[in-house]
């Protein structure tokens, strides 16, 4: 029961070597998608079983995708650790990649690729209930009901690729470059984010500089605030709210959540992947 | 009584000869702000008067602010005509510069430059009545609460500007190529983006191209829709709203009034300007 584990998104890959259900080693690198294209695979995957053993290889994740090795369709929600297992895309009889989860409703639709093996193995590994509401905070922040351990459904908002573009573009720019941490000017942009009229609040930054009210020192993490304090306030239903992300960007998000009456835990989402992907080869027809 | 006025924008500027009230030329160019230096400024005014005639010339806009020739400190709102007549900033004792207006409100400051001669001179001209909300589209949307015929607050929504960050950078700048026209896409923009909910509502245009619900050619109205509604959505409040803008984007903002429930006219904003600059000229001291 050994095999190798890749978790490749679009900029970084972890591989992970597990046994008899347990890591016993790991590797990390910046070889993503994005920097590869589809005749580098075979390769690529080559090298890994060269380094971390001649092994089975299941891997998720944008690897995947349009700009991955080999599409893998999306699997519909509600959809739970067996579904994906059974529709693994298999590129050949130990080399498989796992499919991404999509919401097929032209009203509201949304796509996951990678995100869907953390979340269900957060529940799979006993970290998150099988109803719960679960956040994994990123550049696309993901908003996931779990419904009796299944997927039900989730939205995407682009919280952090609007943070990005507000920090390196535009009439803000200048004054969004100090780091962002948890104080009083990031929860007073969480409560301003709250009222959801972001392209307002976002001028007043700049008013507020013209004006001798606010540091540059303070306006990105003001500003960050109002980004994820309309985040969350749209999605805040009062059940606690499970966050898988690293600590500095899930703590972030774990202070809206507290600074607009929410609760919520911190889940470790390398442990969660580790627990997905398991199940699923244990599921895998 | 003949003088210049320059309404001398960004990256615009627009001159008008006026005579007894009533405009005989007008020449326009690109020679904004952004463009010139401070110290360029003299030799473009004579330029102008060699041009236009050797008058008095009053300007308003970007040429009072710290980009511009030299900064004409804001009055604060409440603001008429008369504030702005008694605060000139003066070059010499032919040549002046119109203050722009600020919210002088730490909790929610804002502050405008050249929109206020537009705004007031409106009213000035009988075009929009003295109490009134007024919305002026562009990069920098502003929202203007007048009472009494001054300029009471005032709110900035940057609107344009996020939109036009969308179209250049990030996941969605592919999709948003194409013109945006009113239409129903855009109209399902307007509901969708008075849920103001607006870092989701966006990334559902990728998922919508990824599962094939949307076609590309839709997707930069409906994305416009979603920005506009949002920020006409938070602003409308029963009352009839004054636009002042170009045709092409007034008519978008007037669309998005009308698809949830309010009502609008459109103001011609260069009117409106000449109005405004001639008694600010009268009223000077």
């Amino acid at each position: 029961m050994a095999f190798l584990a890749i978790d490749w998104g679009t900029t970084n890959r972890r591989v992970f070597r597990i046994e008899h259900g347990v890591v016993v080693a790991t590797e990390r690198d910046d070889r993503g998608a994005s920097s590869l294209s589809p005749a580098d695979y075979p390769e690529e995957v080559a090298g890994i079983r060269a380094r971390m053993g001649d092994l089975p290889v299941l891997m998720a994740g944008m690897v995947g995708s349009t700009i991955g090795w080999r599409e893998a369709p999306y699997v519909a929600a509600p959809a739970g650790l067996g579904d994906l297992a059974a529709s693994l895309e298999r590129i050949d009889d130990r080399t498989a990649i796992v499919p991404g989860v999509a919401v097929r409703d032209a009203a509201n639709p949304d796509v996951m690729r990678g995100e869907e093996v953390q979340l269900l193995g957060a529940v799979e590994a006993g970290m998150v209930p099988p109803d719960a509401l679960l956040c994994q905070p990123g550049t696309h922040c993901k908003w996931v009901r779990m419904v009796n351990g299944r997927i039900a459904g989730f939205d995407t908002a682009m919280t952090g690729e609007l943070f990005a573009m507000l920090r390196l573009h535009g009439i803000l720019a200048p004054q969004l470059k100090a780091p962002v941490t948890d104080g009083e000017p990031f929860r007073e942009g969480v409560r301003r984010g709250a009222d959801r009229d972001l392209a307002a609040a976002l001028f007043k930054i700049r008013a507020a500089k013209v004006l001798g009210y606010r540091d540059d020192a303070d306006a990105a993490s003001y500003a960050s605030g109002l980004l994820i304090g309309a985040d969350v306030a749209t999605r805040l239903d009062g059940t606690p709210v499970a966050i898988l992300a690293d600590a500095a960007l899930g703590s972030l998000y774990a202070a809206a959540m507290e600074t607009l009456g929410g609760t919520s835990t911190l889940v470790d989402s390398h442990q969660a992947f580790v627990a997905g992907i398991i199940r699923i080869r244990e599921l895998q027809p």
